[in-house]
């Protein structure tokens, strides 16, 4: 596809980048940004950017968060003796969005993977660890992914843990196996969330 | 949907503004850039405010330009006096790619669609009768998308410049009714253009 012109090459080159948007999108996209006012645009560009240069992780569950520690725990309303053990932020924001969970969490960053040359040391596994020892945690729930990778992410950790007096439950697995735990329906989550069940039960 | 981050809520809000992006794909977008570089992601960001800032239109055709007359009106290759109208930038960007058009081009800025509320003194109809009558265009060429407003705004362009010495064409409809011009495949569009018919046998 030739542009017209290198301004307008280089923008869809950028959206391009994103995931799932190819260069027709990428070029919708762009147009309808074109037809903005500058202001609207560069406060666009401007907030994206900033986004990325200031945003911080917390530093107790890796959460986002706009400060050191982020709002969930910083709340002690939340039971901050339950760590509820996520891949990634879009499963928070899923699990928040049922307002089930009145633990904390703990985002690992991933499974673990050995075919996508991921190892428990890439993940924050150990700072979960140093967590649950610490602060005397009582209950851990896994709210991964069913899949195998899932699996075998519960199961390294619960080894990790079993010397500890903490109760160890994985979210009820009303969704498909192999499913993504972000597109599960509010209903389903929230269901999953209460019927938790002990892991040796799951994991026979 | 709630957030952990004020910075992510407002980057999820700027991409929901991009058509056809709703807050799950927004989000997906936003937490992808996040795993980029800060550098990568303010680069992003600069490039498209930049884009919106510095692009110019071609003072004769319209059509997006890094200058103040675009690349396809300044080469002595096209023949100058055959006028492509369409719609917007990106039906030119379509009909480039198939190198069947040795003319120029004149952006309308839209179709007559008086349900929309846009008239012909909101398109770049004057500036088009003005051209034909400065330059002595020999042919107008209407690369229109096939529907009720497209079919309008061939009529009313035809009747205003019905003095002048200039033939008027349509692309040949090999497009169904009703389709949109920037998602024909090529082959299509490139027999449309060669099978151009005068106007008098389409419109009745």
């Amino acid at each position: 596809m030739q542009l017209p012109s290198s301004l307008l090459q280089n923008a869809v080159a950028e959206f391009s980048k994103l995931p799932g948007i190819g260069k027709k999108t990428a070029l919708r996209l762009v147009l309808h940004l074109l037809k903005q006012e500058v202001t609207e645009v560069r406060h666009f560009g401007e907030t994206i950017a900033k986004m990325r240069r200031d945003i911080k992780f917390c530093q107790r569950c890796q959460n986002i968060s706009d400060g050191d520690i982020c709002s969930i725990c910083a709340n002690s309303m939340r039971n901050q003796r339950m760590i509820c053990v996520v891949e990634n932020i879009r499963d928070v924001i899923a699990i928040e969005s049922t307002q089930q969970l009145s633990g904390t969490y703990h985002v690992l960053g991933g499974v673990i993977s050995p075919l996508d040359g991921i190892g428990p040391n890439q993940l924050h596994i150990q700072s979960l660890v140093n967590r649950i020892t610490k602060e005397e945690t009582e209950e851990l729930v896994f709210a991964l992914s069913p899949n195998i990778q899932g699996d075998t992410t519960i199961y390294y950790i619960q080894k990790k843990i079993a010397h500890l007096p903490c109760r160890v439950t994985t979210i009820a697995r009303g969704i498909a196996f192999g499913g993504e735990l972000e597109y599960a329906d509010e209903m389903t989550l929230s269901r999953s969330i209460a019927n938790r069940l002990p892991v040796q039960q799951y994991v026979k």
